[in-house]
C-alpha cells in the first residue's frame, strides 16, 4: 500500500472513530430518543441509520401515529448524521411529508444521508420505512455546521 | 335582527359548537398529545391554540428541547385547527424553522390559523413562541380534507 | 418468451409511449420553459430530465443566475416527470435550496425522479447540477393527481 | 421632541434611506426581474412589495402561469426585503404552495415580511395574491445574513 493511500485509510479510519464517538455521546444524553425507544443501527461520516417501534403512547386522535413521533425519529437520524464530523450542527429548517400513516406495533427505519454540503450548511434526506420496506415519510433537513468542536481535541 | 342575519350568527355558532366538539373528541384519544401533556386554549372554526411544558424527557444531546417535541406540539395545533369544520383532514406535507432554542421549563404556546383553502387543501401557519413571546419555531401545514365527516351527522 | 413476460414488457413499452407523448404535448405549448431554452434529455414513466444554459437575462442583481430561473428548470423536470402516467398532475407543494450559485454560461441539468406515491399524491426530488456535476440545487415537489387524462382514450 | 425620540426618528429616517437604496440597486441592475417586468410598489427596513402582470410567455404546458415565474417574483420581493439592512443577505431554502392557479392577464402582488431573526438567519413569509385580492401562492424564505455590507460605507 502507497504512503497516500495509507494515509487515506488512516484518516477514514479516524472519521468512523470520531463519527461512532460523537454520535454514541449525543444518544447517551438524549432523553427525548430514550423515551421513545431509539435505537442506533448505523453510524458512518455524514450518515445514521436508527429504529424505533410505534407504540399506544405514540398514536394521534385518529389512532395512527402521530406525526409529531415520526418526525422526532426522522430529526434524531438528521443530527446524528449531520454532527459526525465532530462540529457541533443545528437544525435550521426541517420539512416531512407522509406517504402512508403509520400504526402501533409498526417498526420505523430512518436512514438519513447527506445530499451536498457547503463550508457552513449541509443538505440531508432521511427516508423513514416501515417493517416491509414501504416508505411512510420523506424529511428533508437544512443544517448550519457551528465553529465549536464535539471534543477539546476535535479528535480523539 | 334581520333573518338574514339571525341566520348567519345561527351558522356561525353552530360552526363553533361543532369546532368545539371535533377537537374535544380528537384530543380526548391524542395519546401522543397527552404523554407531551399538550393543552387546548383556544378553537375556533379554522384556528386552534395550544400550550406544553417542556420538560426534562423532552430534551435532546444537547441539553435543548428535541426538534421532535416542538414540531409534535405545533403539529397537535394544526391537526385541531384543520378538522374543525367537521371533516377528517390529514396533512400532506409540513415544514418547520428555529429561530432560537428552548430550554426545560420553557412553556410553548403554538397558534394554528388557515392562510388560504381549496375545496380540497387547506394552508396553515402555526406560530410557537414561548413565556417571554419570543418566537421559538415558526411550522407550516399543508392538509388535505377527505371527504369523511367526523360524525355521522356532519353537525350536532 | 412466456405470455405473462410478453404482457409485461408491452405494458411497459405503452407506458413509456404515453410518457413520450404526453411530455412532448406538454413541451410545446409550454411557453416559460421555451423562454427559458428548456431542453428535454430523457423521460421514462416517473423520470425525466431536462437541461438550461444559463443566460445573462437569467441573473439577479448580484450578478448570480436568480432563483427563480433555477426554480422553474426543476419545476419544468416536475411537471413533466409527474404528469408521465397520462394522468394531469398538478404541483401543490414545492421546496428548493441551493447548495451553490450559478453563473451566465453555466448548463444545467435537472433530473425529476419519483420518490414515492400513494393514489392521488406522489412525492418527487428534483437534482440541479451543473456542467461538472457538482450540486446547485435541491428541489422537491408534491403533487396531486387529478382524475383527468391528457387524452381522451388514456393510452394511444 | 425629546433627544432621545429625535435620535430614533433619525435612526429609522437612515433606515429607511438604506432600504431604499440597497433596492434601488438591486432591481436595476436585475435582468430576471426586468424580464418578467417585476415593479417595486413599496420598500421598508425588513419588508418589500413588488408587482407584476402575467404574460403569455410565462404560461406553462397547461396554459397557466408557470410555478417558476410566480415564484420567481415572490423570490425577487423576498431578496429585496431581506437585503434592506445594506448586509448582503442570500437565500438557504425556500418552500411555495399554490391555492389557485394564475392565468395570462392577471396582475400579482407579492409582499414579503420578517417573521422572525437571529443574528444570521432571517425568516421570511411572501403572500403572492391577484388583482381580486385572492391568494395564489404563499412562499417561505429562510436567508442567511452575510458580513458582507452592500455599500463600502454601510449607509450613506
Amino acid at each position: 500500500m502507497s504512503v497516500a493511500r495509507r494515509g487515506a485509510a488512516e484518516s477514514s479510519e479516524a472519521e468512523q472513530r470520531l463519527a461512532e464517538r460523537v454520535v454514541r455521546g449525543m444518544l447517551e444524553r438524549d432523553a427525548f430518543s430514550a423515551w421513545l425507544g431509539v435505537e442506533l443501527l448505523d453510524v458512518r461520516p455524514r450518515a445514521a441509520s436508527v429504529r424505533m417501534t410505534v407504540r399506544a403512547e405514540m398514536l394521534n386522535g385518529f389512532g395512527v401515529c402521530h406525526g409529531g413521533a415520526t418526525f422526532a425519529l426522522a430529526d434524531s437520524a438528521l443530527a446524528f448524521a449531520s454532527n459526525t464530523n465532530g462540529q457541533v450542527t443545528v437544525s435550521i429548517e426541517n420539512s416531512i411529508t407522509y406517504p402512508a400513516s403509520v400504526a402501533a406495533g409498526d417498526v420505523l427505519t430512518a436512514v438519513a444521508t447527506e445530499e451536498s454540503a457547503t463550508s457552513r450548511l449541509a443538505f440531508y434526506a432521511v427516508r423513514v420505512t416501515k417493517q416491509d420496506d414501504s416508505v411512510v415519510a420523506l424529511f428533508r433537513g437544512t443544517v448550519y455546521r457551528t465553529r465549536h468542536p464535539h471534543f477539546e481535541s476535535g479528535v480523539e
